[in-house]
């Protein structure tokens, strides 16, 4: 049976992008911190020159990967990815929740589907024996929480404050339970994994 | 020189209380949760029976302990533990910031100091080669990061949302840099340690 797993990165102070976010710059202004961690140092949307993973945050990035049957992202962060360059990035199918599914463009590797339980059901199924990934945004991954969708929360801590921007749990009032059940360091990122308690 | 090391347990969602704390309830409604790393599992206001924290909890303590030289607290924080029921819990001096030092009581072991960046110099002073331990509330730990006065941040994350109470980043709008120095885990909390950059 597939385990959902929301993924998402965060700055200490909680925030998932910082100020003004937009499709030019999907992690806000001075946001690009926050996945520091994925690049292997520093990088700007401006430079634009990217590393790759190394360390505690590569053996993150290849455990999760090792596992993926399936991703799941909603259509902000679609669009705030410039729709990854119009064809899916990853080797196994993407669901992404819209409210209008016609929207989907042909030849992307993209679904477009109506509704996150139904997203999440035909990701479960796609998965198989892997796992589905729920890479947000941040409203996807609340609305997947409160409705006891989510299996697994993996929170990457940049070490950062950023002071302003998208809160991960903005306006989210839900007891969640949780499980530690693991936990890598590198200078760019705490990753911190979680099983949901049901 | 001693360094200024702030620590606090926060939830995932950032609360370092639960809804309506006060003087007999320091941690809020169901924010028991927070500190059942401090004493080794489950307890309640209610009850009051404690344990003693084990394992990476207890190793993280006994780090912090061998390094202890003096400890800082804001007066809200004073209150809400009921002043430790009259007497300093630590073997080490312990500073209390207050705008109104004429409270400080004869014979408990506290000193009442009106200022937090003076309370910080005088802490530091009695610490001679061991750290201050900055304890908080929020508003303390906020305050000196805004004046650049912390070397050090821990933060102990329990594995809960509490959905509401106070929020450790509250109205904080700076940006600070942190470098991650260390990570322990147990099944009660994730203990991130940074160094604030400067």
């Amino acid at each position: 049976m597939p385990k959902v797993v929301a993924s998402i990165t965060t700055s200490l102070d909680g925030y998932v992008t910082g100020p003004r976010d937009g499709p030019e710059r999907g992690l806000g202004e001075g946001g690009e911190r926050l996945h520091y961690w994925v690049f292997g140092g520093p990088w700007t949307y401006a430079g634009g020159a990217r590393g790759e993973a190394a360390g505690e945050d590569k053996a993150f990035l290849d455990a999760g990967m090792a596992r993926l049957g399936a991703v799941v992202g909603g259509r902000g962060t679609y669009e705030a990815a410039d729709h990854w360059g119009g064809s899916n990035p990853w080797p196994v199918p993407f669901y992404v929740v819209t409210h209008h599914p016609d929207d989907e463009p042909q030849d992307g590797g993209f679904t477009f589907v109506d509704g996150l339980a139904t997203a999440i059901d035909r990701a479960r199924a796609s998965a198989r024996d892997k796992d589905v990934s729920l890479m947000g945004g941040a409203d996807i991954i609340r609305q997947a929480l409160r409705d006891g969708l989510v299996d697994e929360v993996s929170i990457s801590i940049a070490p950062i404050t950023l002071g302003d921007g998208k809160r991960l749990f903005e306006g989210f009032a839900e007891q969640v339970e949780l499980e530690p059940i693991g936990v890598r360091q590198s200078p760019f990122a705490t990753h911190i994994s979680y099983r949901v308690k049901r």
